[in-house]
């Protein structure tokens, strides 16, 4: 079966908001129940630095959209979920895009082209106020896409833009190194509600006008008794189209809901009852989310420890696709033999290893030679986890303390155990 | 004492030449042997992917030259001498420097501006060429320089402009997150020979008129007697000033001998036999070096493990550097109190090691808590980077695999000992 790889990074430098919630975090979360697919949520930190020069708000936002991601139900055993900046291949493979990017492309980026446009515009230096960060973002972006081989980004369309520029990086990449990068596609999906703001306008922390996801229950009710609504007094009908509380209340409720709300506009509810409804109904969603994110906020070690585990299963994958990028543009072990000829068929004569489950609800891995011939096997690990990062330490050459844990297969020698691993660090 | 740190890079895209030698390699070992100095030395492979997409390339020009330094006499036990690859800091600084640096500064860059130019005069895209690496360039160099808290990078007058834009980048960083890093300077040694080739252009790979370094002799004495000369002929006396030969013979020879040389140019020595001198001289001083460097060419998996063993010893020095500033940009353990008064004092208030050569001449740390008090004390270890690979798992908090090489002090605790390594990582 194949997998598809879905892949969502937030930002670390707010605090989620039901925009966010509706928006992207929750169809994240369906998503990530979806059979099929691998799903790979992160903390977006190193991209806050470009935008959030204080550290306790970049520290502060992390803690809380991790616990907000935790609260909602995301099962971190599951999918993979990692805080961006304890992945170290993610700025390594950085700086190989940057290498491999046209400087004109990144001209071309819609967000630092609107920078430049209002510079001119205010007639200062088209740079005023650019950093290097905002010019460089999208490179970051396509590393912490391909470093994973990520197919589907879900992305709002604003986002396409960065996507193909993602996929060029990657293009250029294999063009010059052999067919490495996966090229990734954007994921729209329009029926995803965007939501108004208290004031009408698209819900965004720069326009002031946000409802904290989870904000204590009062301060939530009165945020939402505060929403822009127009003059009809009590007992008016009143449209639903243009109106910004019934769009949330959509987002949230049941067709049948809905239904029932848009006939009470028809009948003349007054606005303060309309309120009463949508803050109930979101509370109703909210209310055991926000109970478990009071507990995770209260415990930030725990989160801690969680992302700490999320980066070990992460980096399962990166190290060794990384390890695979560093010998692909010659950054290698001075010892290996890279024949032309061998370079281009390398991946295919690699000793490789194979994980799995078995009936006794535990997880192995065997290890392979480059012909196939099964050489060791592995105990039981409780968790896929512990069983990758004894084949990521492997890949790096490395059996001191796992020999407990290895078992030579009938017919295999020690020698030749030793000398397939040798063969992989060489790679 | 006060410590004054040194920092060389060569980027492993070429294939040292005399040039090299005597412009960059040579008074970089006699510096390494001065007191009260340290020095970094490194094969900046990151750079070479900028210019060169030959992953072979890379590879053997990184060998040719970790083999050039360590054939020329570079102690790596005496100096830090590691592959910049090897050092996954380096890509995360320069992310971090990325984000504090004006897209301005890195349009003024002498060598984006020169591309940009010479696209301008062709009448094509004025970023034609261009990549993203070449743009980038001045950061990936300042992490390399600001890593390691160099004072001084010695360089030619062209890379001056560099060491400026580290300084810019180090001030904005501070200025934003503190006072953390050390603002380096030029150090231009203009009594440093510039080697015209064998053409009497500047040597340079790109006009393909050098001296490789260590090709076999015949093939240098080849080289030296392609020499370009004027046509006077043997009896006729000759200038010294404007020739190529008499300048490369002057970068190896004594005073006394240049006289001797100059002496015979003016009694007519023939263009042949000045060739013959010259090719003596310089193949006195590399007959030595040429024969280690073969030896070590052929033993890549020793290079490899020098290489491996100096990153371990640089990384000793970059792993906790990186972690004091990711807490200063905020990249910070979710369960660490940074309030805005801790976070100034942080560093004053911090337990720390100290590592020391006893008289048995193994090598030891000892760990004081934020007050001084004495916590724990190291058995000796046989080399200063085994014990900087101890105190760099601590500070990780980590102790797994110490225990055996720890004491408590008389009057500490276990407990006082787990909450002090508990400050460091939550730091």
């Amino acid at each position: 079966m194949t997998v598809t790889r879905f892949l969502t990074g937030i930002t670390t430098s707010g605090t989620p908001h039901i925009g966010n919630y509706v928006g992207a975090l929750r169809p994240a979360l369906e998503a990530s129940r979806r059979p099929g697919i691998e799903n790979f949520y992160f903390l977006a930190d190193y991209h806050a630095l470009i935008k959030c020069d204080e550290p306790a708000r970049v520290q502060r936002s992390t803690l809380e959209i991790a616990a907000c991601w935790l609260a909602i139900g995301l099962d971190p055993e599951h999918v993979f979920f990692y805080r961006q900046s304890d992945i170290p291949e993610i700025p390594e493979l950085t700086w190989l895009l940057t290498c491999v990017t046209g400087k004109g492309l990144l001209n071309r980026a819609h967000a630092y082209k609107a920078q430049v446009d209002k510079n001119n515009a205010a007639g200062v230096d088209a740079d005023a106020d650019v950093t290097a960060g905002l010019f460089m973002y999208p490179v970051l972006m396509a590393a912490d896409i391909l470093l994973f081989k990520a197919h589907k980004i879900p992305v709002g369309r604003d986002q396409v833009q960065h996507i193909e520029m993602a996929r060029d990086m990657a293009s250029s990449f294999n063009h010059l190194y052999g067919e490495h990068l996966v090229l990734p596609e954007a994921a729209i999906d329009d029926t995803v509600a965007l939501l108004p703001g208290t004031d009408g306008r698209k819900m965004s922390k720069s326009y002031d006008n946000v409802i904290p996801l989870f904000a204590p229950r009062e301060q939530m009710r009165k945020q939402i008794f505060a929403i822009v609504t127009d003059s009809r007094a009590p007992g008016e009908p009143k449209a639903v189209e243009g109106s910004a509380l019934f769009q949330i209340y959509e987002a949230f409720a049941s067709n049948e809901e809905t239904a029932q709300l848009r006939k009470a506009y028809a009948d003349g509810i007054s606005w303060a009852d309309a309120k009463q409804v949508l803050f109930e109904r979101i509370d109703r969603e909210i209310a055991p989310m926000r109970e478990r994110y009071d507990a995770l906020i209260a415990d930030p070690q725990q989160i801690e420890q969680v992302l700490r585990r999320g980066a070990d299963k992460a980096r399962t994958r990166a190290t060794p696709f990384m390890a695979e990028l560093r010998a692909a543009v010659g950054l290698r072990n001075l010892a290996s033999q890279a024949s032309g000829a061998r370079q281009k068929t390398a991946k295919a004569a690699l000793p490789s290893f194979k994980q799995y489950r078995e009936a006794d609800g535990l997880h192995y891995f065997k290890f392979m030679d480059a012909s196939g011939k099964l050489l060791a096997q592995s105990t039981g690990f409780a968790s896929p986890q512990e069983a990758g990062r004894a084949v990521a330490q492997l890949k790096q050459g490395r059996r001191d303390g796992l020999e407990a844990a290895l078992a030579l297969a009938p017919g295999a020698t020690d020698a030749e155990f030793t000398a397939a691993l040798q063969a992989l660090t060489n790679a």
